[in-house]
């Protein structure tokens, strides 16, 4: 059996530069090794918030950060949980195949029951490790580039494609995580990089967005830049950042800044996040909204075919 | 927004007189009344089942059922789960709207739990009440024909229904449980009637099978045949039976055989329920396999048609 990338987004707001060192950066490697679905789950955004919002504009964002970037529609199946029927069945004959028991256990069910109440973890979220068997299995693949938090439930679809093949004969290959080497990138302020606490440069900023971001980035009032993780970390932060952009070591850039300090520190990071960022920003202004609904159109079609093929041999193994 | 009814059976074996004097009956006459989708729920039977071992003789013998009976395929749906994405996708943004703790308490799954345990109580049967709301309300189905230990399970759909409009605006009708007044029949040895202790008279049954069957019914050693269900449960269940068949009350066909003991009663069951069986083993030899075939493919492709419709519209009010 030939390997296979499944991977994707929940489409709750655009990417930024840590979604793209931690995980897009390694996808668009893969591209050129293995076929790749990237799967737009849309479903998930009504897990563990009231409303789906502004999805619709959400996803045409998401799938401008992915052309924009480099992934490429020819080589990559971009499609939406929703407009793939035949995938999303397959949650019910795998839903026969895991114990209520062994749902709760899952951590990061464990987690939300622990953080909200069981009264507000939603059948959804509860089943939310057994649809993402369904998304890995139903083009039958084989890796899954995961952060670590993901991997309980790549083991939860290796359950479900072992159950199944015992049970019903050899359908479905074992998957297995792919853990990328993640640098630890922080938001601006030093806190987790996040789209929601403003900290977070987005792939789509503008040069001005960009710069104004960093200017109010987190310092100290030392002059001379050094590299110190434990004692310097939002200065460490802005080092790092720069130097994944500009692919040198932190330690080169701050010996360069010298005693330049913060206002020195900030110019370089801006310069080399604007120059990093020009390639993707020119790939995007390529696209046209319609364009991209056009390739989704496309992906979803090429997903569905997938889906149907899968589907059927399914239920042709359990008898239907 | 005109009624319409949903019901359906899991195609675990052959129909018997218990089900077509407890529910089949209804449904020939609300054929009449109302539009009618009458589901094979084949993912079902592997909820609390290990395989779903003949399940394709199953769903043809169910249909062979219907048809016997005479349901008419030009006024009612028949199709099957498996059959129909559209309506199983439902069940993702159904199960958004109803708590882990809400499915915990539904009495059909605390059962369940507590028959079996939490181990072995599958991911299938937990949400089962959420996919019997897609089930009700992917044809906007508004009357359920329910016995007791459903009505629970319409709540969940009504709960999931009230939720769905409010969240999303007003898509879907509250459905009503519709309670008949079922007969008490019991099985031929007093015992719950049932196909796997042999006590039930399919309607499948030759008037050999039939005739056989009714030979071995636990009787009592009173020469004189009377109609009381408290002391003479056995007897009275056979009266029960001769009666529904007839048409008459059992009471009347108690004083008919007098003092001619449990020949006599035995003798009277067995032409009435042959009797009762005769046109519906007619009709039933009008159909061959390749016919039911076709009906079901023909139901299939009318449920799909509603579902997608459905779907569309749920997926327009969420904003997909």
């Amino acid at each position: 059996m030939n390997d296979l990338v499944l991977t994707g987004d929940r489409p709750t707001g655009p990417l930024h530069l840590g979604h793209y060192f931690g995980s897009l950066a390694n996808r668009v490697a893969l591209q050129d090794r293995y076929p790749m679905y990237v799967l737009i789950a849309d479903y998930q955004v009504i897990t563990d918030r009231d409303l789906p919002g502004e999805i619709q504009r959400n996803i045409t964002g998401l799938l401008l950060d992915y052309l924009a970037i480099g992934l490429d529609p020819a080589k990559v199946t971009i499609f939406q949980h929703s407009a793939v029927p035949e995938l999303n069945q397959l949650l019910l004959p795998f839903l026969s195949l895991v114990s209520v028991a062994e749902l709760q256990r899952n951590p990061t069910v464990k987690d939300e029951i622990a953080h909200s109440s069981q009264q507000a973890v939603s059948g959804l979220m509860f089943t939310y490790p057994v649809h993402q068997a369904a998304d890995i299995l139903f083009c039958k693949g084989t890796l899954v580039p995961v952060g670590k938090d993901q991997l309980p439930h790549v083991e939860v679809t290796r359950l479900v494609a072992r159950r199944f093949n015992e049970r019903y004969g050899e359908v479905f290959p074992l998957p297995e995580a792919m853990m990328g080497a993640q640098p630890s990138l922080k938001g601006l302020d030093g806190g987790k990089m996040s789209k929601s606490r403003g900290n977070a440069i987005a792939l789509s900023a503008t040069e001005d967005e960009t710069a104004a971001l960093i200017r109010k980035a987190r310092t100290d009032s030392e002059r001379l830049i050094t590299f110190e993780e434990e004692r310097r970390p939002e200065v460490a932060n802005l080092l790092t950042l720069a130097g994944l952009c500009l692919g040198r070591p932190p330690q080169e850039l701050a010996a360069e800044i010298g005693d330049g300090g913060a206002v020195a520190l900030k110019k370089l990071v801006t310069e080399a996040v604007n120059e990093f960022l020009r390639p993707i920003r020119e790939r995007r202004a390529e696209h046209t909204e319609s364009d991209v609904r056009q390739l989704l159109a496309e992906g979803n079609r090429r997903a569905r075919e997938r889906a149907i093929v899968t589907l059927d041999e399914v239920r042709a193994a359990m008898g239907f």
